[in-house]
Parts: C-alpha cells; structure tokens; sequence
C-alpha cells in the first residue's frame, strides 16, 4: 500500500519514513509547497540521501496566506501552523490511502485532536499515522543511532518547513526581518544520510 | 538497546515488538504474572512462535486483589485495568530503561494520561513507547499482513490479558461467574505465528 509520509528532511519526519516502509508501505516522501518559494529543496536532498522517493506537492498560495495572516494577528505561530497542517492533510488525503507525519507525544505544535484525527480519518476514507507512541529523548536516540545528521542554524536555504514559506509572505506584508520575531533563528537537525542503515 | 514489551500474545504488543525489533532493540516479551494463575501460557506460546525471547515477571498478588476490589466496587473493569497497567510500567521500569506495551491510539483502557508518561519517565529514568501513532485500522491491516491470527471466545486457557487473574480473584470473592458480568467472554485474536516475516 502506498502511504505519503509529510516531509520536512527532519528526523522525525525521516524516522516515520522508515518504520512504515519497514512495516512494508510503499513510502512517498510528500514536500509541500505554496508557491511561494522553493523550500522543498533540502527535503528533497534528505529524501534523496536516505534514498526515498520524494515528491513536491503543489498546494494554493492561498492556505500559506491564511497561515501568515492568522501567525500576524496572533503575533505567534502555532494557530497558523495547526491550521496549514490541517489543510495540509486534508488535501493529501484526497490523493493517498495513507498519510503519516512526524508529529511526536511531546509535540504542541503542528498537533491534531482526537477528534479532528477522527474527522480527517472519516471524511477523507485515509489512514493517518504518526509518531505519537515516541518521546523526544528516544527519538534522538534512534535518529543519532541511524541516521547522519547536519546541525546547524535555521536559514531560508536550508529548512522545508511551512515556516519558510509563510515568514516569506509575513515579510513581504510586514517588513524585511519581522517574521524573524516571531520565528527566530534556531538550531535544527537536518537528516542528510544513513548512519546506520536499517 | 534493551527494550521490555509488555506482552498478552495479541497482535497489537506484537506489532509494537516488531517495530521495536526493526528499530534495532534487543526486544524482550515480558508477560506479568500476579502469583493469581498461570495465565501467561497463551503469551510465552505466542512469542515462542514469533521468535522472541519471552520472560515471565512475577509481581505481588496484592496489585491484582487491589485492581479486582476497585472492579468490584466500580461495578466495570475501567478504573482497576488503569490502576494495574500503571503499577506494571512502574515495576518493570526498575529493571529497564526502555517499556513498552501496545496501546492504540483508539484504546480508552489501559490508557496512561500525558502527565502520567512524563512522570513514569522521570521518577524511573525510563522511556516509555507504544502504539499511540496507529489507529485501529492500521493496526488490523497490518496484523492480518504480518502475523498468522487466531480468532476464537476468551476463555482461562487462551488469553494473558490482565483480566484473567483478577477474574479469577473475582470470582473467588464474589463466586464462581460473577466476573463474566463484568468481562463478558469475547472473540480475540492471538497471534500464533508469522504469516509473512518482516
């Protein structure tokens, strides 16, 4: 069975990857992206790396103008990014059977309720996984044990998360540099090869 | 690393144990057992026929008389099932540094509350995983993909689950039967072998 797994070139993300194609899935790497700009490109290189299929799946502009507009009223991200991350599902499950993401038991943000998995599940006639069995701690664990992995701090070039896009158009409505008060600079992980292939 | 699945022979601690075995764990099937009734057998055949290294960990009969005066009184096993299931993870947390047990994300019983996990983890210096990334589903399908099932009524002789020891407590307190108003007899699925090895 084919089961898109939303991809962002981190560990996590890379860690779902891999249990479901362990699990005998078909795994599609799914990268979003709003047309806005072309973040897909490190994911695409970690897809690549760990030698997964990867695929750039084109979404309207309009859901990262959402996203941007809700992050400025708020002046912080997560209602923004729990509601592209919503749509985001909704949308790939019009196109996948399954759908599995690296959201983790410690995650706040992107995180979807009961019900709301519930109701996606129902409406979509989808499958939705994620990693919600797993802590930070053991996921560090298994990603250092498996996979090669870049630290360094966040850029433009170098992240495919649905921040980039959306920092981009709160810049342009805001101001160069505004979207970095609400989104700063940190250090990520970003997986690019097998350290130990399993 | 080694990892304790707490294990009833059914295929969702199955499933958890494979996944944690593809993961690179030293995986190890524990089944308690209350010093109530041998009703460990179901368990250690299945592991047996699986592959995996099975230990039966003793604990004190008391959590069982404690869970089954908490069923009587409730008048339905909820609150005792919960009650047992945490003293368990507690006990084996001291020998281990990673348990597991194969909660779905659909489960409501046994189920541990976030603020629960995070206390087993830091009082016992443990992580703790399951099956919570996986909905009901998922699990089936891939159960019937992976594992050679066997449907059949629960009886004393064919299942490991907790409730047989405190049914059998039950009984003894309130006489022969009463326990089967509370856990009626129901089809389950025992894993007995692999169907195609993962």
């Amino acid at each position: 069975m084919k089961a898109c797994v939303l991809y962002s070139g981190g560990k996590d993300s890379s860690l779902i990857a891999v249990i479901l194609e362990k699990l005998g899935y078909n795994v599609e790497l799914v990268t979003l992206n709003f047309r806005v700009f072309d973040s897909f490109k490190p994911a695409a290189e970690s897809a690549s790396s760990l030698g997964f299929k990867h695929r750039v799946f084109k979404a309207d502009r309009s859901l990262a103008e959402t996203a941007a507009s809700i992050i400025i009223d708020d002046g912080f991200p997560n209602n923004g990014i729990n509601y592209i991350h919503k749509e985001v599902l909704d949308l790939v499950s019009k196109s996948y059977g399954m759908v599995a993401d690296g959201t983790r038991r410690d995650d706040r943000t992107p995180k979807l309720k009961s019900s709301e998995i519930n109701s996606l599940e129902a409406r979509r006639n989808v499958e939705y996984i994620n990693l919600r069995g797993f802590g930070h701690k053991t996921i560090n664990d298994l990603s250092k044990k498996i996979f090669e992995v870049k630290k360094e701090q966040t850029s433009m070039e170098n992240n495919s998360d649905y921040e980039i896009e959306i920092r981009y158009l709160i810049n342009a409505i805001k101001g160069e540099n505004f979207a970095q008060k609400i989104f700063p600079v940190h250090v990520q992980s970003r997986v690019i090869g097998w350290k130990n292939k399993i």
